[in-house]
């Protein structure tokens, strides 16, 4: 089960040049489901596994995201609001995007706590969930330590991949498995912050730490070691998404109870599939299959002083 | 009645400076209903005066505009089509505004067939109609002619507002008025067309011409004579919208049967109280009952070589 508390309507406009103070023709309009969760879920559908979308959606722009959603065939249940999902516009030249990010809905009291109820009736079918992206605004910073603690009490494990305060907090819960990038982690732990300092973060009671440096690829640490692994060559295409499809790996790996050195090894090819795919939530999937086979783990000893960041 | 073929959702993104190749995080958001024939509606409703906006809607972009057409009580009857109803993103940072216009929908023969039919029932209950804006693409060229037609087999008169092909093809159906502005006056009979092409616009069967010229007021031709007026002062302000509250008028006007001097001074009265109103399809009523005393309309000789354009 994927959670995205903040969705969006992400829209692509293709234009020849934007020139501010002028009026453009769009060429075309790419309309897809946005929202670090709901690419999770597509990247695992688009896998063949059971996943189920939940989260917040309001009014037309939620309704647009919703049909969107079944369009391409995700078993979704999300909790309605009365404030109006969000919009994205990316502008593309041809030259570079220029993106507009909307201020999203402001959500209710008692609109998290029905979504609170409704997330916990869904956990009886969950076998493991991934809480993904930014809070809305309304919501209690500490919304996915809640989320965290509802669904330990039921015995299904969870990857949290946020930042800042939602990301400080949900750590304090303890899930099982955080997926900051190494920009988010040098945010919490300060920018000088070694293997040592993940560590901690594990003792203190997170189950283990992913952090996505980009092309050097992924580092973790658990109670049983830490290993990094990273694509044999360099990916280009598109990085949006790579985040998300290693938090799909992931999720799916808790799941299955995969070891730790094919699990990260999975993450780092799903993730590297993702960039070389055109939108995120989409994978290549000869590509992933190809990298999977190719792709080293290296077990870092606990005494090297490696920046993680 | 209007009618507003392209409508689109219009939202207007508030920023503090737009920079190309940016990411910006958009302070405000401001939808409306958009196109010229609903902001027609909107300022006749706004007036107290019955009507009822019809044209084409299609998808979630369509059922959002439905939605604030609701919200803001104006009766309305759009057919549905299966395209996606237009968008234009308008960012608004400081200094000026920037616009993104959508391509806008597809309209299928049969949807456009199945319009007119529901027009034709419509016009049982009409007493004049506005005819504004551009074309989607898929329609005839001659659609406002076929529109212009229906009406007057009803006897129900006719106000179009629209440029190029629409316009000159609309005007060969023989519409009560037409309300070109200067510039697609210009384009549709040449840049140094002067009153007599104007008066040959009518000789040819529309029934009159009124030309908007900014700031310069308003020039009428009609079979009975010629009169322009002007408001008494320049009116600073948003002159978007400044010509549909100009065909409010018009329309109103005709089915009153109001004398030519008196609803070319209504007209602009209500044109230059659009201009001061803050968004499109509002009106300043008290600045609209001020200068509706205060106009003066002065006849425009047969033989004056005066450039209407």
């Amino acid at each position: 089960m994927t959670v995205t508390l903040n969705p969006a309507l992400d829209l692509t406009y293709a234009v020849d040049e934007l020139r501010p103070h002028t009026t453009h023709r769009v060429r075309a309009v790419h309309e897809r489901p946005g929202g670090k969760g709901l690419n999770v879920a597509s990247v695992l559908h688009a896998q063949g596994e059971a996943v189920l979308a939940t989260g917040l959606l309001g009014r037309a722009t939620g309704s647009a995201v919703q049909a969107l959603v079944d369009a391409a065939g995700l078993p979704s249940a999300f909790a309605p609001i009365a404030g109006e999902t969000r919009r994205t516009v990316t502008i593309a030249d041809g030259a570079d995007a220029t993106g507009l990010w909307e201020p999203g809905p402001v959500v209710g009291g008692a609109e998290w706590d029905g979504f609170v109820a409704h997330y916990r009736r869904l956990l009886d079918d969950a076998r493991v969930v991934a809480l993904s992206g930014s809070l809305p605004r309304g919501l209690p910073p500490d919304a996915y330590a809640i989320l965290i603690r509802a669904a330990r009490a039921r015995g299904v494990p969870t990857v949290l991949d946020t930042s800042g305060e939602p990301l400080r907090l949900g750590l304090a819960a303890g899930p099982d498995l955080a997926k900051p990038n190494a920009e988010e982690l040098a945010t919490l732990l300060g920018p000088g912050a070694g293997p040592a300092a993940v560590r901690g973060l594990v003792a203190a009671g997170c189950g283990a730490v992913v952090v996505s440096r980009g092309p050097r690829g992924l580092l973790a640490v658990s109670g049983a070691g830490a290993w990094e692994a990273a694509p044999p060559a360099a990916v280009t295409g598109n990085p949006t998404g790579a985040g998300d499809a290693c938090v799909a790996a992931l999720a799916r790996g808790l799941r299955d109870r995969t070891p730790w050195p094919e699990l990260l090894a999975d993450a780092v090819a799903l993730s590297a599939a993702a960039v070389a795919a055109p939108v995120a939530g989409a994978v290549d999937t000869a590509h992933y299959r190809d990298l999977r086979a190719r792709i080293a783990v290296t077990p870092v000893p606990q005494t090297e002083e490696h920046n993680p960041c």
